[in-house]
């Protein structure tokens, strides 16, 4: 890889025993990583998924806190006793695990005469935090430090998405293209291997084979935070393409 | 989380920026995850996913291979020079990165005379490796030391599975129930938590809210390696939802 940008790095912490057993299969990265570079230009650099475990939470916020930039979080705010993100992450900062006036205000409105003690548990929070609102339902996230808390359920993250855009500084958006075309990797592994080198300062060229419709494909993707980089590149791929009069398939 | 199996426990270190940038998302771990519980009993504890750089896959190889009895890497062991998997794993054990003869072999009698060099590449891999076989495109993966390494295409790395059998040592299988409810987590929350501390020596119970077709509901899922107390557990929780009159979804 040859994108630098070490300042503006930012990693995932999927809380969660219901991605890790194979029951659900993890939805946010491809959500958040894709948001995140498009808006922001940040990029995530390392995922991590690990289970609904006190000393686990707090050993991997207290890594990824001190190595990235920004942290983001998913899963375990809710009001059941698996929920123990909040709780654990304030015992990674050494906070005071308290409700917060603000959340607490947000539910009390929210649920009216229904605001019980499992609801009032998702306005708990370590101490110091700043609410990431939720135009969906209601309860917020929270950012604490370098470490953003966001909840599981991919619709209700994707609802708060706008609301986190505030506590994040902008780094260097990655373009992309691709080029799509009916082939084996081994075919063009040498070209590419060549043309890699030649622009290996601004451009990251990956190899992705498919298979759509009984045919085998490869997908060539060239990322770069440099337009004209990306362009040069990618025409020198598309002339060995056309030299070894390999078919390029579109609107895959 | 109280089911405890340390010996067993196994990581998935997944290697691609495709995944990282949000391109391509992410399939092998929830198969992966419930096969091997469905057939070994083998639990996965930790996932991480990490660009295609050398010292990144090194320095998680040699952490992960230290902490868990078994680690599963995807991706990266293809003929293209992003695919870097096997020569930084041989690294990371300081072993010489080399052609695996009988890998040499089958890929020479699937190929025929098409066995140009990114295709041998595909039989390097670090010196004293078992290979697991590959019905579907002949590349093996290959295991060294503790860590097992298969493609990150998911149709290739299904087609795989069965011959990673002989290499693992079964673990204790874990069961599982679902009630899923029409409800939300709040109104159960204190019952489930009551529930869990009576059953916290055998059953793990986690609790996640869905939308379905704009139904809220909630579904719980309790597991365990006893039977027995699964069973218990379970009927301890139709007793609750019964007294509340909470319907219970079926074919969710």
């Amino acid at each position: 890889m040859v994108i630098k940008n070490k300042k503006k790095t930012c990693a995932i912490l999927i809380i969660g025993n219901e991605i890790l057993s194979g029951r659900t299969e993890e939805k946010n990265v491809s959500f958040l990583a894709s948001w995140l570079n498009s808006n922001l230009g940040i990029k995530i650099e390392e995922v991590r998924i690990i289970p609904d475990v006190e000393r686990e939470i707090i050993k991997n916020i207290l890594d990824l806190s001190k190595n990235f930039r920004y942290v983001l979080t998913t899963g375990g705010i809710g009001p059941t006793h698996d929920d123990i993100t909040s709780k654990s992450i304030s015992k990674a900062f050494k906070k005071k695990y308290s409700y917060n006036l603000e959340a607490l205000k947000i539910l009390k409105k929210y649920y009216g005469n229904q605001f019980n003690d499992p609801r009032k548990k998702m306005a708990k929070m370590p101490n110091g935090s700043k609410l990431i609102y939720n135009p969906s339902s209601a309860a917020p996230g929270f950012i604490i430090n370098n470490v953003i808390c966001l909840p599981g359920v991919p619709l209700i993250l994707k609802s708060m998405i706008h609301n986190l855009k505030k506590y994040l500084r902008p780094g260097i958006k990655i373009f992309s293209k691709s080029i799509n075309c009916q082939t084996v990797e081994s075919k063009i592994a040498k070209d590419l291997g060549r043309i890699q080198k030649k622009h290996k300062k601004f451009v990251e060229i990956g190899s992705y084979p498919f298979f759509r419709l009984g045919k085998i494909g490869v997908s060539i993707v060239l990322r770069s935070s440099k337009k004209s980089n990306l362009q040069s590149c990618h025409k020198d791929i598309i002339r060995i393409i056309k030299n070894k009069k390999i078919e390029i398939i579109r609107g895959v």
